[in-house]
């Protein structure tokens, strides 16, 4: 089986790489488990050194949209496609010409090689596309209901928002044309991401576990009582899995499925930092608002009911101390001190 | 006030440009009327002779993403875009790539040439964008709700509802970014229809009356029971009108409006003919279910409360008789028989 990864340097798209590479083999469509034999990275950056250096792994670095372009996104013997690569949010607040070439003209253009091998061969590629929470977003002219369930109506507040659901509108059609077997994961706020910032609004759900653990002071641009739906890296990535794995009956709608979450607030995660790492770690926080970031990330729900990913058998974490937890024993080289 | 109308010679945009040339002056986003010194009429076909030989109309025939491309779509000094073309259900989905380039790619330019504008000079035009109710799709995996509400999730069924629904999304943050002031609408099944066939799956709604009034037999592809959501040609102006004169307070959401209709079913349509012009009349229509048509339009649904639409002082049809009263008083030259 050969599998492509788009943005399969970074941090998620690494560690689903890196899982598959682990179990050797991928049950896709409900099939029996077949044997990876290639996993084709997609990214702007190149992988970390141990994909890089595994025999199954081919690392294409460029573009995606140069990619696309020059046709080196999608071999001919791919079986499936993860798409995660994305600009995220905040950058696509700020450049709205990079949210509509990274995340509208690439997913367009990625399903269009796919569609082409359809048209050649009559292979319809397997899809999974990783979009997010942010396409639903809080105004004062159409509140969100307190709880998101499957069937809300996304009402974006944000450029990557609108991206991300229209990627969902046309997976969605791409698959009911029968050009490919398409599923929709919205990803929950990931949380603890190892490495350095990025440009998401949401990149300090990260970084206020991260940089204190490695003893860095760490801003927190938003208030305690901010409610969050978080998700573990390992959670994330079984979710994204399972969107392959299951039969096109257990899917079901082709709409996308929100991921479960762990439901807490800000001060809850400040909390939980302070009841794994102690209170001189938690002292690191700095609650300084940022009005450009909260008025973004609080326009997204903390709230889900998420039915569906449920029914394909995938949970949410059980704490934020679990998370903390998982991230030190994973990370031991990024922790300052014995915790 | 400089006026643009894409797909201006066809049907509703005809009869938009004929509406606001009779009113003469528009009032706009809630400011007081000003005159109506220019309207453009841009379409791949020569606009009727009324309108052609009227001196405040300018007629630019063309492909309009071509005329997009060479920057002739938006004049400078515009100050609204009603954006009516596109192309229809079933041409959508007998060729994919078309549908993507007359709605969704066309739709998008049309939009990036609007924020031009509003780099250049400032202004952000206002942009009234007529989506359809076609972007709801019942399926066995996800059935529609009863009754669709201004908040009900959109799951199209077919590439035209997802490419409204994505041009709806595009809209909805051009607006929010403010490149334009955007609003958007969604028709419903627009009845009495005068003229030639065209290619839409639901151009039986209207051969259905029309024909048999000339005199010719008409095929009905669908049941009796299929329920409808119909609108006469003048309500549903009255509604794209509504959405360039309303201020964004009274407008609200940047989601879609649904807009009001009359809730029958075909077999209601069939019986109101005969209640107006006749059992001869009505015995021209042949019931012979076309499987293809039948399933696209059985996906949309046939009941809505147009809550928003009420709330902007649209109303629905009183009757189907209504409507064909109104059709025959309007085009006395497409009647057979006195009726």
């Amino acid at each position: 089986m050969h599998i492509v990864i788009t943005g399969g340097a970074g941090f998620l798209g690494a560690l689903l790489a890196r899982t598959l590479l682990k179990q050797g083999k991928l049950a896709l469509n409900g099939a029996s488990p077949a044997a990876i034999t290639r996993i084709t990275v997609l990214d702007r950056a190149a992988p970390p050194a141990d994909l890089a250096s595994d025999p199954r792994v081919v690392c294409v670095v460029g573009d995606l949209n140069a990619l696309l372009q020059s046709q080196q996104a999608v071999p001919a013997d791919a079986d499936v496609v993860f798409h995660l690569a994305a600009a995220v949010s905040a950058e696509c607040e700020a450049d709205f010409d990079l949210g509509m070439r990274s995340n509208l003209a690439a997913t367009h253009q990625l399903l269009e090689a796919c569609r082409s091998l359809h048209t050649a061969s009559g292979k319809a590629l397997h899809f999974v596309f990783a979009s997010s929470l942010a396409v639903f977003g809080n105004s004062p002219e159409q509140p969100l209901p307190e709880v998101i369930t499957d069937t809300t109506l996304p009402t974006p507040q944000g450029s990557y928002g609108i991206q991300k659901f229209i990627g969902e509108q046309l997976v969605a059609d791409y698959a009911r044309k029968g050009f490919v077997q398409g599923r929709t994961v919205r990803l929950m706020t990931v949380s603890v991401r190892p490495g350095l910032p990025n440009g998401a609004a949401s990149g300090f759900f990260s970084g206020m576990f991260r940089e204190p653990l490695a003893g860095v002071r760490a801003r927190v641009p938003v208030g305690r009582d901010l409610p969050v739906a978080i998700a573990s890296p390992a959670r994330t990535v079984e979710g994204i899995l399972r969107a392959a794995e299951v039969d096109a009956a257990t899917w079901g709608a082709r709409t996308a499925v929100n991921l479960p979450a762990f439901h807490t607030t800000v001060g809850g995660m400040a909390d939980a930092l302070e009841n794994v790492a102690g209170s001189a770690v938690s002292a690191l926080l700095d609650w300084a608002p940022d009005p450009a970031i909260e008025r973004l990330v609080r326009s997204w729900p903390g709230k889900f009911d998420a039915a569906r990913a449920h029914g394909l058998g995938l949970k949410s974490d059980s704490s934020v101390e679990d998370i903390l937890r998982q991230y030190i024993a994973e990370n031991p080289q990024a922790i300052k001190n014995a915790v």
